[in-house]
Parts: C-alpha cells; sequence; structure tokens
C-alpha cells in the first residue's frame, strides 16, 4: 500500500468523478490513509481508497474496478461491508449509465465464457471443484449451496436448509416409488433427502467431478446407493422417463440462450404429464449480470427476469402453478454464510491465500446486499405438463406441516 | 330445423371433413334427425347437426361455425355439454392449423374492438351493462364475476367467492387507513368487503354504468359512502396516490397492447412504494383468445400469458412476489355458474330470448371445459415496487387464519 503525503490535482479530479458517480449515497469516501488525505460525504461506513491504479480502475469500469481492487486490497471499507454495499448498489440503481468498458468487458465475457457443452464444464469446473473442505468452513452440514428457506427469521441456517428441502418436496407432492431427475445437484443434500423422506428412485446431474465424487459417497454411506444414481455429465444429456424434474440453483448457469434447450430437456426427460419445480435467482427485468461476478466467481452466469425464464414453459404449454420469491431468505441465507466465512477467514487464506479471501468475502457480502435491495431476486417456480394430474386443490398443505421440519431435523443430526 | 329424409353427397363430404377435423375424439356426430340419417364415432355425447348450413358453417370456421349454429339450435349437444366441449377441444388441441376464415374473422374483430378509450366503454357496455336481474340469477349473492376459491371443493359458491375476497385482502396485507385504488370494480363487492372488513379507503373504476351505479347504493346502503368512491371512468384515467392497487378480472379486458400504459398507470397510483395484485385469465403460452367468444360474448377480450402479463410489472422493476393458478377452482365456479343459470333457464329467455340464452349457455360451458384441460389457467399475481417494506416472510400467514372466512361468512347474511 502507497502512502499519499500530496494529493495531486488529478487524483482530486478522479476523485470528484468517483463521488458524482455514486451520488448522494450515505457513505464516506476518503483518499490514501494519511492526515492530509481527500475525504467526502457523510455516513456510517467509509470507501478507503489507497492507491492511483484503483482509482483509476473505478473511474473506467466502477464494478470490475472495484472489485479488483478491493480484492487486491487497494480499496477497503471501514464498517459494515454489506450495509456500505446496499448503500452504493442502491445509489447506482436509478443510474442505467454502463461506462463503455464496462460494456466492453460484459460483451467480451459472454464470448469467452459461452455455455456450450465445453463452456460449460469448464465454466463449472472453476467454481463449483474447488476442494469440498472449503465449502464445508461456511455451508450448513448438508452442504446446500442455495437460498435455505426459514419459517422464522431466527432459525438456524442448518434447520432453514432442511426446511428448504423438505417445503421442495412438499411442493413437487413426492409420492414413493415415483422417478425424479434433479439437474445441478451439488453435494447431493436435496437428491438424497428426497429418496431417504419420499421414498422416491432420483437420477442427479452434475459436472462439477468433486461434488459427484462426494454426493457419491454420500450415498454410499447413507445406503440409498441403489436408490440415488449420481451423474457426471451435462443437463442437455439426460435420458429416460421421469415423473418429476427438479433443478435448484442451476438455471444461473445455464445462459438464456439455452432456455429452450432446457425446455425441450425437461419434455424429453417429464413429457405432458409430468411435473417440476426450478429454484433460481432472477430479476426483476433483463438485466446484465455482474461483469465482476462473472470474471471472477462464476464464469458464464446469468440471472434471468421471470418473464424471460417462463420461456423455459411456453414452448410445450407447461402451466406455471406456483411463483414464490423468496428474496429475504437468500438476503438472510448470505448473512449466516458470510459470518461463517469471516470467522474461517485463516483456514480460507491458508487454503488460497489473501486475495482469494476477500474476492469471495465481497461476493457473498455483495450477493447479500443485492437480495435485500431487491436488485436481486429468488424465484421458486413450480410447474405442470398439460396432462399432469397431480395438481394441488390449494396450498394450504404447505403449511399444515410445518412439523415435519422439526421431525427430519433428527435426520440432520445422524452420522455422516 | 330442417329434416333430411335423404342424405346428399355434398353432405357427406362435409361430414367426414368435419369427423377429420376433430379427429379421434370419443363422441359421436349425428347428421338430422330422421333414422336414415348419417351417423359417426363412439361417445357417451352426440353432436347433432339439423341442416346444411351450420354444417358449412362449421367447415368454414369451426369455433364460430359452431357457436352460432348451437346459438341458433342449428346444432345441439346430446348428453353432457361441459364433457363434450372437454372432449371436443382436447381433439383440437394439438392441431395448430387454423381456418383461414377463423384467422380472418379474428384479424377483423380484433380491429372493430380494439380497446381504445371508447373502444373499451363500447366492448364493456356490451356485455357488463346488461341488466343486473340478469346476474342476479346465476352469480352468488354478492355479484362477484369472477374465479372463486373454494377452501375445500365442497364449499358453497357463495363461501367461495367470500373466501376468493378475504384471500386477496391478505395476500395485499391491507392495513386500516391504507389507499387502495381497485381498476375493474365490477358490482363492487371486493370494494365494499376490503373498507368494510380491513379498515382501508377504497377508489374503486369501472366503465359500466349499470355496476357502478349498483355498487353506490350498494356503498350507501352499507353506510361505507364515505370510505368507498365509485368512479364511472377508464383506468387509464385514475389519478391519486395509493398504498395499494388492485384489479380482479379487468385484464383480460385491456388487451395485450396496452400493458405498457397499465404498467405506467399502476406506477402513476402506487409508486415505486406500493404493492398490488391482478387476477385474471390466461394461458399456457401466447394464443388468440376464442373469436366466437369475442363476437358474441366479450367483444375485445385477450387471455394473456404469464410472459406476456409480467411485461406490465418490468418496466417499472416491480418485483413478482407470488403467483398462484387458480385453474381448478375456475372450472368449479363455472360448473356452479352453469348450474343455477340452467335452472334460470325461463328467467333468461323472458329477459333476452332463447339464440341468448343459448349462447351464454354455451360460453359457461365452454369456459368451464377451457378450464378443466388446462386450456386456460387462471393466475393471481401479487407484486411489490422497488421501495415496498411491506413484503411478507412467508405465505404461511395466508393458511393460518381459515376461520375469517366463517367469521366473514356471517356478513354475506346481512340484509341487503
Amino acid at each position: 500500500m502507497v502512502s499519499h503525503p500530496a494529493v495531486t490535482p488529478f487524483q482530486r479530479l478522479l476523485f470528484k468523478q468517483l463521488r458524482r458517480f455514486i451520488g448522494q449515497a450515505p457513505i464516506r469516501l476518503r483518499l490514501g490513509t494519511g492526515s492530509s488525505s481527500l475525504s467526502d460525504g457523510t455516513g456510517p461506513e467509509c470507501v478507503v481508497i489507497y492507491d492511483n491504479s484503483a482509482l483509476v480502475g473505478m473511474m473506467l469500469d466502477p464494478e470490475i474496478g472495484f472489485g479488483d481492487a478491493y480484492m487486491k486490497g487497494r480499496v477497503d471499507i471501514e464498517g459494515d461491508l454489506v450495509h456500505a454495499l446496499e448503500v452504493v448498489f442502491r445509489a447506482m440503481q436509478g443510474s442505467s449509465k454502463r461506462r463503455w468498458f464496462n460494456r466492453l468487458a460484459s460483451y467480451w465475457l459472454e464470448h469467452l465464457q459461452a455455455n456450450t457443452l465445453d463452456g460449460s464444464a469448464s465454466n463449472i469446473h472453476r467454481h463449483y471443484d474447488l476442494n469440498t473442505d472449503f465449502y464445508k468452513l461456511w455451508l450448513d452440514p448438508q452442504l446446500v449451496y442455495t437460498c435455505a428457506y426459514f419459517p422464522t427469521p431466527s432459525a438456524t441456517l442448518e434447520k432453514a436448509q432442511l426446511a428448504k428441502l423438505d417445503y421442495i418436496c412438499r411442493k413437487l407432492q413426492l409420492q414413493p416409488g415415483e422417478r425424479v431427475v434433479e439437474v445441478g445437484c451439488g453435494w447431493g443434500a436435496l437428491a438424497i433427502y428426497m429418496a431417504k423422506h419420499y421414498g422416491v428412485t432420483v437420477q442427479a446431474y452434475n459436472i462439477s467431478h468433486e461434488q459427484i465424487e462426494y454426493a457419491r459417497t454420500r450415498a454410499s454411506k447413507e445406503g440409498l446407493a441403489g436408490q440415488v444414481e449420481f451423474i457426471e455429465d451435462d443437463y442437455r444429456n439426460i435420458s429416460g422417463d421421469f415423473d418429476v424434474f427438479v433443478s435448484v440453483g442451476m438455471l444461473e448457469h445455464v445462459g438464456r440462450e439455452n432456455y429452450r434447450v432446457l425446455g425441450e430437456t425437461i419434455h424429453r426427460a417429464i413429457g405432458d404429464s409430468g411435473r417440476g419445480l426450478i429454484h433460481f435467482i432472477g430479476r426483476n427485468r433483463p438485466e446484465h449480470f455482474s461483469t465482476w461476478i462473472r470474471k471472477r466467481i462464476f464464469p458464464g452466469a446469468y440471472t434471468p427476469s421471470l418473464r424471460e425464464a417462463i420461456e423455459i414453459f411456453e414452448q410445450r404449454e407447461y402451466a406455471v402453478l406456483d411463483v414464490e420469491n423468496l428474496r429475504r431468505h437468500y438476503a438472510l441465507t448470505l448473512e449466516h454464510w458470510l459470518n461463517r466465512y469471516e470467522r474461517s477467514a485463516d483456514c480460507v487464506i491458508d487454503l488460497y491465500g489473501p486475495e482469494f479471501f476477500r474476492a469471495w468475502k465481497l461476493y457473498l457480502a455483495g450477493s447479500g446486499a443485492s437480495f435485500r435491495i431487491g436488485q436481486l431476486q429468488l424465484f421458486q417456480v413450480a410447474f405442470a405438463g398439460s396432462a399432469c394430474q397431480r395438481i394441488p386443490w390449494t396450498r394450504a398443505y404447505l403449511y399444515a406441516e410445518e412439523s415435519q421440519v422439526e421431525r427430519n431435523l433428527r435426520w440432520s443430526h445422524a452420522a455422516f
């Protein structure tokens, strides 16, 4: 970190531009650490910019510039990181102006990270094939890496993840003996839960080698290897006939250019008589996904508006039965993850170094902030084929058996 | 009705074409009434065609041809009308071929019945300004002319309509003193219910003169004239600031070309901090609305796919919070309406004559059949502005107080 005993006119100009860019947001900005440094604004949090490269980078592309500078420790935030990001995101939300550099970066990433069969394999590898021990540091014991469902805000993360698995099973109205296909199964928690508690057979797809290996071991240990098959392959290659299709947190990696293909894949799997559920991060209107997150965290990711996502269902006339927006639950899930993550700072830094630690911290905090201010939404969409006979009369049954979660909680304390 | 002692080759040809058109549907067809007449197919119901004009009309345009011939008594159905229509609709569902005559009629109707300010006034007048006594014959006592919500399938229509009104209030999370704007308020049941049971003030818009007059009288009798204002004007002309926007069964009359205007109207009314609900008949994919229904029953109507409807929310970044598909409830609502309607046959015929009676019978039966087979859907979409603070944590509260409906049922037995 470079000290700034004197402020140059160039720095003064860039600093002023930066302030203009984030407008009246109640946040302080400070250049350098010395007492002679520039500072501006009021608010509980302060963005501290340590050097010129950070200042220039943020002017060229506020998103990537800030993200990379934060990752490298050239920018820091004093005070509550999530709240600071909330304040800045909210200030920038109204402004539709994207810098040319950001547009260029976004365009470039879209092509470099396209979700072809090979492209998806490489994109998924970069994120999900990190060592499982890393995720164990901050996820719940079941390793569920998607939005939890908190029956009440005070529920533990562990309970909320189990409640989410059970909620999805109930939305799907699973019956013993039914055949379920899951695409994007993570470390297998949902597949195993469905088999164990609802008596279904599951084929679960994933292109993360690390996750599939883990899930297989888990199914064997649970004595469910005959009931749950984990398949290391792309969702586009699924085959067989199923009653139910489910996908939790994969649509973000599909890419909007593939929604029709996904719709056809669903139809090949469950035909007109099946039913299903897709759980995904969405938007209130179509918008590019954060270029920094795509560059550093989730290559090839795209979060669609609900309208874009419904393209999946229209071509084969699937009826949308139920859409629920769980955005507040994702904000809380991310709060839990961030707290656990920060408590594991030393371990993460040992594993992947300080830049990696800061990048992921920013990603978790920034995602939390986005859900809090409604820049991101979490949609669960339940749907049914035109000949499906299992359409619930009302949704009251979903809320009649909260105690089931309690019952299932015992399972989580079983050895694994 | 003309008798057919002998069948001509021309009739034989048309009859064969008709059979081909409805394919393998398990329904019988019969030409004429004599014993020498043509007949074909198997199934519990039989379509009886009494004369050549009906046969030719159905070949040119199966939808308008059949509808008009049925209305005029030149075609009849022996057996269960709703089931017969279900069978035929299902058979035709797969076929994407629309006759040129139907395309032409559809195009012509779209222009003739366009939903400009004047056009909407005329379209709405044709349906909703029929004598209220007519609707009293077959609707529930509150005159709620939209899909009911049956807590259980055995609930009475009266109870189910009250349950629907209350369900909407709970989805909207109404609080005493809030300002609500309703567009397309029918005879005022929801506006009065909201004011009376949730303590809100309501401005309710409608361009049906007959309905507005009725609603005003009702509010006065209930002593709610100061709390509920019924305004005879188009939704595009609403003004004032509100906390909540609600519209039940009006979107079908808006026309898809006006969804952006509706979105802007909502934003003018509730801004970014408000919330709302739209309840409407929809589709699984964009499709023209029945030309016969538009010609004879609902001029200017269009039932959007969910994707099309979401255009209303995207432009101002309203978050979709909850979508519920109540199609099975509309099928049951229509069953109740049709039963009551048929029991009132003599009165309807006295009021408007036999052709009118048969046209509306076909409309009620055909709508019921469409909901049963999933050709039509009923969507309730709850939404909130980007700055809305009242987003429920879960939906459990919606189902916790079923008894509230019971409590409110007492209200329905109060004098009016």
